[in-house]
């Protein structure tokens, strides 16, 4: 698959055009969470414009000799959005992890493809010159800086920088993951609640083993499709969700209007739950969404329907835009999707790091895709 | 003025003889804060046991080729007593300093000679083979980590080094003196409360610019004095307290008696204030000692009688043991003297950075003797 085979001929390079793309589908993959990508979008654009398109490279193209540097944004979404982030703490992030580990990166890399986090490694790598793996580490958005498929093999942050706009640089090397998290976050809220980050920096053989390959691919054909460009040329409007299913394995769950919405700001995330009456096909039947920064639990009627670390997004049911749970209002007319998420996260160990009990539900986790055949077989 | 001229021959030496000395006449320059020496006493006499007396330079001795590392705890002292420092946090550290600055400590020093952080230089000396260098930068002891020599003559903390029990390294380069501060205390607080910090890392030059020489020394002298070593064996008890203005050209403020005290253990600080009632020459007479970790501020019937940076520390009346803030009691019997600061507080920065307006207390700073010379008028 290509970053961007039909237009420029080229699938190995990510030009202004297709940051718009990438943003759409990565807000997908966000689930309601990750940060709006549009103002990290705008900095992507201007920095290819200026700079030139960046060259993508696959994780089967990584040797050894390789040192990939995930770069991203840390701290709530909503204080990020407000926030234009500077550029240069992107080089300054480059620069202090070739001075804290003495190796010098060869590409960077999204550590998370969902949200605003897609954009910042774009942008880092037009202001670079460095080329980008077309891979994550979570292959959807997550909370926790812990919440990688690096931790799940077994791989510790390494040497983790965070960098502010005022300048200030913070080099750890925290023990584990867990202890990654927590000081980066308190270093974080001390920053102003939003910093640039770099962790789980290694070798091209360790990103192979570990990285979900194929996300900024997979990002950018959910854009594609949502804003009808290439072959989605053809597709009416309400025609695009149900596409996007077929791209992506993914189900619809329901469409329904928002008649119930509770939402808190706290902790640093954005937690609450979203009620919903159905409409069309789904006339009589009720829909809950649970969230903490991302769509966590979705339960059509009291039934499961779809849990973390599936993916769970709200789509504009007019427009397929994908609704944050930050934007979601009262009375929005929505379609629910559930999608499943990648091997890595199934595995027991996977599980309990991202699974319903992780985050405080006291559900049992199943695939997306047998609790709809399980619906089916019951319909 | 030696280190140990009247013992060991060698004045050039800290053997685990001088630690005791060294470490009460740190808790007096603590001035009530600085965190109890008691534990980092035990810790360095240890050391020095298993690895040799630790080696004393001057700030004369040092030369551009040097790389001083000062060296000490950072955290609340209620946390500190509590906790026994894992010697593997001072080897971490240094090897952290080194790693990021690619300098080779020559040399460390400490940044606060007053309380605690007198001994954790002497325990990092003494397991690492590095001399300590005979000064510091504050000449006493302040709670935050931008009140030192380094910042008033405008040096920044460069790259700045915490490291906890756990094995979690944090290495800063803060943009200034104010963000260390912070960076650290956000850290440290994550870390469990304390931690092991290196700030203010220079080359020889700086040090010689802008430490403040002879405080370990100075340490020492007073340590003899109350303990009745050497000259000060023919001492009698209450004639010690008398002894050591006379050695610091301190004033003796007031003997009483303690008839009120509040504390509060707030923000990380300690904050109160104690109301004493005069025993002996001061029968009749009020006195109020104001504190934020250290003894700050101090007023009789009303009237300024020392404020910080001057030095205000209490002793018991008895045997001249320093009281810290922590220790104070309800019905102790202490004499309060007063100390000049080093003269490089006495200047319009030093003021701004650690007179009384920066600690929230409105009266205008006056020397302390000064305020003694005006009281004898008076009278």
């Amino acid at each position: 698959m290509s970053i961007d085979a039909q237009r420029s001929g080229d699938d190995r390079l990510i030009t202004e055009a297709d940051v718009d793309e990438i943003a759409l589908g990565a807000a997908v993959l966000g689930t309601g969470g990750g940060g709006d990508p549009h103002v990290g979008a705008l900095i992507a654009k201007r920095l290819i414009r200026l700079h030139g398109p960046v060259r993508v490279i696959g994780v089967d193209e990584l040797s050894p000799a390789d040192f990939v540097v995930p770069i991203g944004g840390i701290g709530a979404p909503s204080v990020d959005v407000e926030r234009i982030m500077a550029e240069s703490e992107l080089l300054a992030a480059l620069e202090a992890i070739e001075r804290a580990t003495r190796r010098i990166p060869t590409a960077v890399m999204p550590i998370e493809v969902g949200g605003g986090n897609s954009m910042i490694p774009i942008a880092a790598a037009a202001l670079s010159g460095l080329p980008i793996v077309d891979a994550d580490a979570m292959g959807r958005a997550f909370p926790e800086a812990q919440m990688v498929t690096f931790h799940l093999a077994g791989y510790g942050p390494g040497t983790t920088v965070l960098v502010d706009h005022h300048g200030n640089e913070v080099v750890s090397r925290p023990v584990d993951g867990a202890w990654s998290e927590r000081l980066a976050r308190s270093v974080t809220v001390e920053m102003g609640g939003s910093a640039t980050m770099i962790d789980y920096a290694y070798g091209g053989e360790v990103v192979q083993e570990c990285a979900i390959p194929g996300t900024l691919t997979a990002a950018k054909r959910i854009g594609r499709i949502l804003l009808g460009h290439g072959e989605s040329a053809e597709l009416r409007d309400d025609a695009r969700i149900d596409a996007l299913c077929d791209e992506l394995d993914a189900v619809r769950l329901f469409d329904g209007k928002v008649t119930d919405l509770q939402r808190q700001f706290e902790g640093g995330f954005t937690r609450g739950a979203a009620e919903l009456e159905g409409v069309g096909d789904d006339r009589g039947a009720r829909f809950r969404l649970d969230f903490q920064n991302e769509m966590l639990l979705a339960r059509r009627d009291g039934v499961l329907a779809a849990v973390t670390p599936d993916l769970i997004a709200v789509l504009d049911l007019a427009t397929g835009a994908p609704i944050t749970t930050e934007s979601l209002r009262y009375g929005a007319r929505v379609a629910v999707i559930g999608m499943p998420c990648h091997e890595k996260w199934r595995t027991p160990v996977g599980l309990d790091n991202a699974g319903p009990a992780h985050f405080g539900y006291d559900v049992e986790w199943a695939p997306v895709e047998s609790l709809a055949a399980r619906r089916k077989e019951a319909a």
